[in-house]
């Protein structure tokens, strides 16, 4: 039974997760809230995301991460929302790049398939505080797809009754097509720049070519892919204040903190990106 | 017509992860290979996920992302194996820290819960060329339920019949449990450490303290969850060649590519850390 102990004792001082948090959790209480995180600490937040078919797993999975670990000690709700409920695809469905008929439609079959579940459809999603939209390649396709606007329809009727809109990379042109965007500045995927901010997608929106992460009141719009995650930990830290801060530290991640860090914009000569930045200006894990 | 072919080549040209790696893969032709390169670019490599409740969403899709992009050209399979087919979720069961009768049993309903989809039983499961483990605070229970180790049963069956073993986290635990890690040098993740390298877990292992990863012949473990990104970069680079290297632009990753690179072993404190290394030194993304 010692030995036992001897085990378990440290088991219990040193990972448990829970244990962890619980100790970031004692340190936050004292600290100043602002009221907005006073009152998000204080309720159950209810997080939305809206995934199709050929989504790109990091942008879900990397910004899911940071949430499941701070719903140890907050607590929040997740739909998973779809066209229809059950496995979705992160392969593309079969789809010609941009309907142009010198390219016949790519097959994607060859390619692995990991799959999310959709809790909800468009149609019986609850009421969503946070929508959290994802890139991914399959959107090339939605955004073709004249006649089926369900996606951009849902969001354009839900988006003004969530209190936060977060997107990932060209999940920026989603919020764009569904209307959101207007008289807003926004950023999306560097390498589909081009695309992802032609006008038809949605006038008057501010494309700004070097951010890792653009804040425009309730909008949160990330550049591509990885970028989701440095999102989501600045998102994270304006909802419920410095709480996730040594979280960053237990699943080891290093964020970009500056949202103005891109060098993915001069890698891929977005117009008007900032020459400027160093490549190499990576941000520590914090002490703990 | 002509409007929507000028918004339709900035589509062909500019995004398209397909046409960006197809560009990619341009290169890598004429390129030095290793034999064990070559081989595996002309196979298909039947990828096997071992995952189980509790598991930690980072673990498996960080490095998820990299196998998804690289299944756009080369050739690959995935099976999800675990206790039974369907939903795992990545909320752990109810289960008590260390069976120490001073903590009760920690209830995770409140979190939520995101969810993989296993496509095989551990009975089932097809041959697998590459293993991956993933942690999560999920382990902790299965670790100490004595009478249940399928997991393990099938790992130590499975293991020495695929090419490479690849853990995430205290995923490298499951590997030593199973008996796979005996003669070996290993990591795990930095804030476990205590627990993770207990010789109750396996013999003969030479736990490696300031490690991002560890590479021991075809025996590939990380430490904690972001870490598992950077090793599969790295291990996907030694099974294909440096295919992946401008793929990590375009998902806006910058790895950390030095194995040895391991700010969370002097953070977390662990015994023999390397304190000589700079918090700061993080890698630039690689130009196009």
């Amino acid at each position: 039974m010692m030995a036992i102990m001897h085990l378990l004792n440290p088991l219990k001082l040193c990972l448990s997760v829970v244990l962890l948090l619980s100790s970031t959790l004692n340190l936050v209480v004292g600290q100043n809230l602002t009221q907005e995180q006073q009152a998000n600490t204080n309720r159950t937040l209810k997080i939305g995301y809206v995934v199709y078919e050929g989504f790109t797993p990091l942008d879900i999975w990397g910004p899911m991460e940071l949430l499941f670990q701070l719903s140890y000690q907050r607590n929040m709700t997740l739909a998973v929302v779809s066209h229809k409920k059950g496995p979705v695809n992160a392969r593309s469905p079969p789809h010609a790049v941009g309907h142009n008929p010198e390219i016949s439609a790519a097959d994607y079959s060859h390619m692995i398939n990991p799959q999310i579940i959709a809790t909800h459809t468009f149609e019986d999603a609850p009421h969503l505080d946070v929508i959290v939209v994802p890139g991914g390649a399959g959107y090339f396709h939605f955004a073709e797809e004249a006649n089926n606007t369900v996606m951009e329809d849902f969001l354009a009727h839900r988006g003004p009754e969530a209190d936060y809109l977060v997107s990932v990379c060209i999940g920026s042109v989603v919020f764009a097509r569904a209307g959101l965007l207007a008289g807003r500045r926004a950023t999306t995927n560097k390498a589909a720049w081009t695309w992802a901010t032609d006008p038809s997608h949605g006038s008057n929106i501010t494309w700004v070519p070097s951010a890792r992460w653009v804040q425009d009141g309730n909008i949160w719009t990330s550049s591509g892919v990885a970028a989701g995650i440095d999102m989501m930990w600045a998102f994270l830290r304006h909802v419920y204040g410095p709480v996730l801060d040594k979280l960053v530290n237990s699943i080891e991640y290093t964020p970009h903190t500056d949202p103005d860090w891109d060098p993915f914009s001069v890698v891929f000569k977005v117009p008007g990106a900032n020459q400027n930045h160093t490549l190499t200006d990576c941000e520590a894990p914090l002490p703990t």
